[in-house]
C-alpha cells in the first residue's frame, strides 16, 4: 500500500476514448492497493488551437492573459478524467492548479513552483478518492494564474510526488521507456531498465525529448524515483533514480544525437580577455543558443574561437558578428553547415578513464572526421559531418555494447 | 464620470472578429469618461461542445465536474477580450469567477451568488484598468468552482453592478431592446424605451427570452438600472427600472405568446383537499412544469381540475396520472394539444380595472375561443387554439395601442 503519482501527457488524453483508456490505467494502479494522484496535460492539440485564437486577436498577447487562456486546457482534461473514473465506479475529484495549492513565482509563461499546499489533496486521498490535478499550472500569492512552461506537466507531477512523499512517480508517454539511442534511427536500440538522474539530464539536454530537464532536475533534488512508461502498452518502463546498478557493466548508457548543427570559427581575436565574453553576451541577447565552445591559442598570440549553433541561427549570428567587428577585433569568420552532434552518456565514465579515447578510436576506424569535441564528467560530445551521423551512432552503440542489452525495446 | 457594467453574451463574443468588435464597444464607453467592468459569456457554441464531450465520457457526469469543465468557456473569453483591449492600447485585466471574489452557495449547476468580495476589482478600477469578469461562474467557501445555471452571465453582471454600486448595467444582446411583442411574428412590434422590473419579470417568464428572470429579480432587489441593447447596432436600447413613466399612456406594455401548449383536465376528483397537492407534487417530481391551473366545483360536489403543460410533457403526464389513479381518485382524464398561450403585460393594469375584460372582448370579436384564463396584478394570460395565436397577438397589439409607439424597432 503506497502512494503513486501518475502523469499522462497530451497524446494520452487526446480524445474521449483515450481519456476512458487512461481511467483504466488509473484503476489498475488503484487495484494494486495504492492511493493514486493523477496529473494530466491539455488534450492533444488544445493548446495549439488556443494559441492560434489568441494570435488572431493580438499578435503579441500579454503573458498573464495567455496563462489564463492556456490553463483552461488542463482544466478541461481534469474534469473529463474525473467523469471517466466516476463512470467506472471510482470516486474521483479534480483540482486545478490553484485548487491543488500549487504556488508559483509571479512569472507568467515560465513560472517555477515555490510551494505546494497539500492539505486538501491529502484529505481527499485519505477519503479514498483518486485526486486529479491539472498539470502545467499554478497560482501566485496574489491569486494570478501562472503556467510552468515546456514540460510543465512533468514538473507538476514530480513536485506533487515530492510534496506528498510519494513512493513513485510514473510518467506515461507515447514511448515505452528511455532508450540507449533513438529507435527510429537505430534498429539495435534497447530500452534501459534504469538510468541515473544525471545521465537522464545529459540525455534530456541532448534532445532525447522524453522528459523535460527541469522535471528531471526537480526529481533529482527531491530524490523522487521516476518511471517513464507507455500509456498504451503494458510493458515495464525505465526507472530514473540516483544510484543505478551497473547492470551488464555498462560504462555508456546512451548515445544521443542531433543534426542541423553549424560550426562557426572566429579567427585572430585580438583581445581574448574581453572579446570572449562580449561575443557570447551579444549572441545571447539575440536569442542565439551556443552549444560547444572551443578556444585555441595560435602561434602568433592571436586567439581562434569556434562554437556550434543551430543551422537556423547562422544568418543572424554572422550578422551580429559583422555588426560588432570593430568592438570584438578579429580577422575573419568561417562557418560550416550541415554538421551533426553525436554524444555518449554514462556515469560509468567517471571511474573509467579512456572512454573518450575509445570513442575517438571507434569513429576514426570508420574514417569519420571529428570537427569539435566537448566533454563533461559523464558525457563526451563530438561534432561530425551530418552524413556520418547515423553510422557513427550505430557503430558507437555496438562498440559500447548497448546492443547487447537483453531487455527488448 | 461613472461606473458602467457591460455584459456581452455568447453570440457577441462568438469569434476572434466579434471579440475585437466587443473591445470597440468597451472603448466607446471608456471614452465617455466612465470606468468599465465587462462581464462575458462563453464563446458561441463552446458550452455545447464541452457538454457533448462530457457525454461521450459519462452520460451522467457529476455536477461538480461539469462546473469545472463548463467554467473554462468564460475563462477563454475573458483572456481573449483582455488581449483584444490590450491590442487596442487599453489597460485591461481578466478575472475568473473565483478571482473576482464571486462567492456562491455550495450547489453545482445552479448556484446562487451569496456575496462578492470586490476589493481586488475595485483596486484595478482605481488603477484605471478595464476589468473583465467571467460570467456564469463562482466559487464556494471550500474553493470549489460553481456555475449559476441558465442566464448566469446576466446574473453575474447584475450582481457585480449591485456590489460595486454601478451607475448602470448594460446587457448587450442580439436584439436592440425589449419589444412590445416578438418582431419576428408581428410586423407592428415596437421597441420600448422603458419597462419596469415587474413587467419585465412577467415578460421574461412568459418566454420573451431577452433576459433571465433571475437576473431581473436580482436587479429589482438591488435597484440596479438595466439596459438591454444591441452589441451590433448603435441605437439606444430599453431601460428596465423600478418606476417607468407612463409614456403615451400605455396600460399594456407588451404582448407575449408561446405555442406548443397542451391542456389537461382531470374529471371527478373525489378528494380535492389532498389530491390537488398530490397531483402537482407527483408531476413536479417527474420534472413536468405545470403553468396555468384552474379548479372548478361541479354540481355533484366532485371537482374538475385543468392545467396547462408543454406538448412534449403530455405522454409522461398521462402516464403519471394513470399510475397514480387509485391514490388520486378521479373518473377520467381529457387532454387537448396544439394550443397557445397569449398574455398581455403592463403595470398600468393595477390602476385600470377592466383590462382583462377588454382583452376578452377583443378576442371574442375575432371569434377566438378562450380555453383557459389566468391573471396576476399586471398580467392576463389566455390559452387559445394555436392557429389563432398570431392573429390574437396582432389584434391585441393594435387594440392596446402598442403599434402607435413612435420609437422605431
Amino acid at each position: 500500500m503506497g502512494l503513486v503519482i501518475q502523469k499522462f501527457g497530451g497524446t494520452s488524453v487526446g480524445s474521449a476514448e483515450r481519456i476512458l483508456h487512461v481511467a483504466e490505467r488509473v484503476i489498475e494502479e488503484k487495484n494494486r492497493g495504492n492511493d493514486v494522484v493523477v496529473v494530466v496535460s491539455a488534450m492533444g492539440k488544445t493548446t495549439d488551437s488556443l494559441v492560434t485564437l489568441a494570435n488572431e486577436i493580438n499578435p503579441k498577447p500579454s503573458k498573464r492573459e495567455m496563462d489564463v487562456l492556456l490553463s483552461t486546457g488542463e482544466q478541461i482534461t481534469i474534469s473529463l478524467l474525473a467523469m471517466a473514473l466516476q463512470a467506472k465506479g471510482i470516486d474521483a475529484i479534480s483540482y486545478t492548479g490553484w485548487q491543488a495549492g500549487i504556488e508559483t513565482e509571479d512569472v507568467h509563461g515560465n513560472a517555477r513552483i515555490l510551494n505546494i499546499q497539500t492539505e486538501k489533496v491529502q484529505e481527499r486521498i485519505q477519503q479514498g478518492k483518486v485526486v486529479i490535478v491539472a498539470g502545467f499550472q499554478g497560482v501566485t500569492e496574489a491569486g494570478d494564474i501562472t503556467t510552468l512552461g515546456r514540460g510543465g506537466s512533468d514538473t507538476t507531477a514530480v513536485a506533487i510526488a515530492a510534496a506528498l512523499k510519494a513512493d513513485k512517480c510514473d510518467i506515461y508517454t507515447d514511448v515505452t521507456g528511455v532508450f540507449t539511442t533513438d529507435p527510429r534511427f537505430v534498429k539495435n536500440a534497447r530500452k534501459l531498465l534504469a538510468i541515473s538522474y544525471d545521465e537522464m539530464l545529459e540525455l534530456a539536454n541532448l534532445g532525447a525529448g522524453v522528459l523535460h530537464p527541469r522535471a528531471v532536475e526537480y526529481a533529482k533534488n527531491y530524490q523522487v524515483p521516476l518511471v517513464v512508461r507507455s500509456s498504451m502498452e503494458q510493458e515495464e518502463g525505465t526507472i530514473i533514480e540516483e544510484e543505478v546498478s551497473m547492470e551488464q557493466n555498462l560504462v555508456v548508457r546512451g548515445v544521443a544525437f542531433e543534426d542541423n548543427i553549424t560550426s562557426v570559427t572566429v579567427f585572430g581575436l585580438k583581445n581574448p580577455l574581453t572579446s570572449l565574453s562580449t561575443i557570447f553576451t551579444t549572441l545571447a541577447s539575440h536569442h542565439i543558443n551556443v552549444d560547444i565552445i572551443i578556444q585555441s591559442l595560435t602561434n602568433d598570440q592571436l586567439t581562434n574561437l569556434s562554437f556550434s549553433i543551430k543551422d537556423s541561427d547562422l544568418e543572424e549570428t554572422l550578422k551580429v558578428l559583422e555588426e560588432n567587428k570593430a568592438e570584438l577585433g578579429y580577422d575573419k569568420v568561417n562557418s560550416e553547415q550541415g554538421l551533426a552532434k553525436v554524444s555518449i552518456v554514462g556515469s560509468g565514465m567517471i571511474s573509467n578513464p579512456g572512454v573518450a579515447a575509445d570513442m575517438f578510436k571507434v569513429l576514426s576506424a570508420e574514417e569519420i572526421v571529428i570537427k569539435m569535441v566537448s566533454t563533461s564528467e559523464i558525457k563526451v560530445s563530438t561534432v561530425i559531418e551530418k552524413e556520418n551521423m547515423v553510422k557513427a551512432v550505430e557503430t558507437l552503440h555496438d562498440a559500447f555494447e548497448l546492443s547487447k542489452i537483453t531487455v527488448n525495446a
